[in-house]
């Protein structure tokens, strides 16, 4: 039966709406694995387990692809070494400090690399409609631009298949109870403490999606002050 | 002077196509840093001396960013773990077999991210006209579409620049012997031992680069037997 399923390969970081990719790309595919980054983002080492702890569930053969160099030479206060993550809304100038510079293209083209060499078509990320401008390698012309060239570049013509493009946060929480997923072994808070801090912006975002979608929200945050309002005007960031 | 001048990252293997692009780009660019990757291709411990010594030379900082994923990952004859590397001409249905999938774009991806992590916003590639139909991620439409990503995915809005894409390799020999290139100081064998083989596919077009532009070749083979003709018909290589 699986061998009439189309061969992928899913992204999957460990965060709700990587995991809920998981769950949704195995209702179509067959996935050859799931591929996760080890790179000492401050949260990297909450995520893992919860990447591990699904692969293990849905019998995905799990990858974790070691990138060192992050550290080492890029500069992100999401890293281990680049100072503190600000708190506030996702959508804050003060967010773009946490950019790690072309992450998402350097997770993909890897990815892509992954899937030829394991005779899969279909690379699988989580990217949805929320995914932010201040993010550049989130943004939509990039990724078409990013699909065309992992596509061109692999004898297999490589897909880059985005489920939850047209979804917001919220929806893939409801789209995520729908496939079973326990999102209390998901995880979003940059901080990388033990617990989610409730206050940066992904603990701000992930307490608005659990809000919006009407659902429980599973998560044990230190704190869980009022959220912060969105900014007024989204500021538009440029080079 | 230099703050006139663009700020640049260079990719340098320590091939002569890259050294020949680190020395045409000092005449235009700031370089930024010249970066080499570490990935256990079998010639790879031959070629990153030689970046070191160029670099040197022109007093440009060199940055070797490693990338362990390769050999526990991908499978390519070019790794040291991924078997014998086959004679012959470069344009044969065996070099397939050297491809790394997708080994340009994570290259291009992480040097777009340095870039922008170094406030570069040129990353500079030594691709040429013969860059090979068998290699999907040297080719054309590849190239664009990855340009177009890397601008699209940075604040900085990288610029892809590849000076020798009008340029045969022959012309690169040509015009690097005009910059004061010392060719003997730059690797291409892929079987990676101590001398070039003389018969390996990038050997035989190293050597056909030298005759064809007319220059003396200073490189010390194993073997300086005839060259094996060109293919006949150039296979077309698909999925």
């Amino acid at each position: 039966m699986s061998d009439l399923k189309k061969k992928a390969v899913v992204l999957v970081s460990g965060g709700m709406d990587s995991i809920c990719a998981l769950y949704e790309a195995e209702q179509s595919y067959e996935i050859v694995a799931a591929i996760s980054f080890k790179y000492s983002s401050k949260h990297n080492r909450r995520e893992l387990p919860f990447a591990a702890f699904h692969c293990k569930k849905l019998k995905v053969p799990h990858r974790i692809v070691p990138l060192t160099f992050f550290t080492s030479h890029f500069k992100s206060r999401l890293l281990k070494n680049g100072g503190n993550i600000p708190d506030g809304h996702y959508q804050e100038e003060s967010m773009k400090q946490t950019v790690v510079p072309m992450r998402n293209g350097i997770m993909l083209t890897i990815g892509a690399g992954l899937a030829e060499s394991w005779g899969a078509k279909f690379i699988i990320i989580a990217a949805h409609a929320g995914d932010h401008a201040i993010y550049p390698d989130c943004r939509e012309a990039f990724m078409e631009s990013m699909g065309d060239a992992l596509s061109l570049g692999t004898y297999i013509g490589a897909r880059l298949v985005r489920p939850f493009i047209k979804m917001t946060k919220s929806e893939i929480v409801t789209r995520g109870t729908e496939l079973g997923v326990d999102f209390s072994k998901t995880w979003s808070c940059y901080k990388g403490s033990k617990l989610h801090c409730g206050k940066c912006g992904t603990c701000t975002e992930r307490r608005e999606a659990f809000i919006l979608a009407k659902q429980d929200d599973p998560t044990e945050y230190r704190s869980v002050g009022p959220l912060p309002n969105k900014p007024t005007s989204i500021p538009v960031f440029s080079g």
